[in-house]
């Protein structure tokens, strides 16, 4: 796997290679290059804790990341059928992480989990992150008052979920439907009234993330069925 | 009972009279009454509804409202021990209330449980209210969001709630202690990390409310004394 040492995000400056020639192109147009090996995995998880300069640190519950043509699209929380040992795992690994580099704020650690079962750090992120807006719904306290508890150093708060089951799905930039949006989010909070919406006001364009949609429930299935249609349904309404 | 016909609230412009002359004593003053009889009272409810142009209604769980001395000191959702004919019925007249009105918005409607066990109207606030400030973090969709989506004439939220048991605690202006209301925040977000407090920036006079803390849960008994020990705590740091 070829990554571009700067600039990369949602599958940008990433390449899967076949032989050596490949990677000889991407220099020859003067893209800087790392190379690792490529992983086996069963699927992407990302765990999340906060850290204050007094030392204290609180660890969100380990979700799954999906993704799809490297862009995350849906986050399901807590993880479907992780093993508490390996939840448990993925956190102390992010305090860890967030302890020996002194973060201050919120720190997202984006994990793969490798065929074998083996928990391996794909990405960091120190900042509040995408696969952190469940908990504006779905945990007691959302990552951003985290990270404002965390940088004030103020006691940090309670992170453990608000219903059994939480999925979002991220609401990308699509072509335009006959419908727009303003219609579009009138039709699904009449077909979904407990479906949460957050737009971000960005620029549309094909493939970028514009805004996200959170479901609560009891069963894991059940929200992800509707967070991903909602958030499909919106899609549609984001076109110029 | 004695009330002013304008400017109450909170227990001001209500006497309790015992003979006619002390509501001479007030007409003197100048203050214009109503009188009313005397209810015999189990304790205050409070049921809330949003109703949009269209005509769309939705009923919140019916909260049990603590006074004190005329100010709401506590709310109680789902009101303990209510039956549940009891709630559709106050959730009933809250939709007829709204409806024959021709509400636009976010209907509080105060009740009186009579010790006969009669439900009877207390006060109506058409606005967004002190008692369903649990809504924030206690149902899907809190009375703000509510309120707004019913003036826009969007379809209504889901009202359901967020745990099993939530209680709120009003912080009043109290007398100035020893330790300020930073320091207290500090203390209380150590003692308490799912205790989610409000803080209105109002100027702090004693007995106004300036503020309220949240606490979710699965015993109402335990988050009361959980938001009533944070309220007080914090109440003692508001003095000037």
């Amino acid at each position: 796997v070829a990554k571009a040492t700067t600039g990369g995000y949602d599958g940008r400056g990433v390449w899967l290679l076949d032989d050596p020639d490949q990677a000889s192109a991407l220099l020859d147009q003067g893209v800087s290059l790392i190379v690792e090996e490529r992983v086996r995995l069963r699927r992407e998880l990302a765990t999340m804790v906060a850290r204050s300069p007094w030392g204290q640190v609180a660890a969100y519950p380990v979700v799954e990341t999906v993704q799809d043509g490297g862009i995350c699209v849906e986050v399901l929380a807590p993880a479907p059928g992780l093993h508490p040992d390996r939840a448990v795992e993925a956190q102390q690994l992010a305090i860890r992480i967030a302890t020996e580099l002194d973060v201050v704020g919120i720190l997202a650690v984006e994990l793969f989990e490798t065929s074998a079962g083996q928990l391996l750090v794909n990405e960091l992120a120190m900042r509040p992150h995408n696969s952190g807006h469940w908990t504006i719904e779905g945990a007691r306290t959302s990552q951003f008052e985290q990270h404002l508890r965390a940088v004030l150093d103020y006691p940090l708060g309670e992170t453990s979920l608000t219903a059994p089951a939480v999925a979002v799905a991220n609401v990308l930039g699509g072509d335009p439907g006959g419908v727009g949006i303003d219609e579009r989010l009138h039709h699904l909070f009449a077909a979904d009234p407990g479906a949460r919406v957050h737009l971000y006001g960005k620029q549309p364009r094909p493939g970028r993330k514009l805004g996200h949609v959170t479901v609560l429930g009891d069963d894991i299935g059940q929200v992800r069925r509707r967070a991903r249609a909602a958030a499909r349904w919106l899609r549609e309404g984001t076109g110029d």
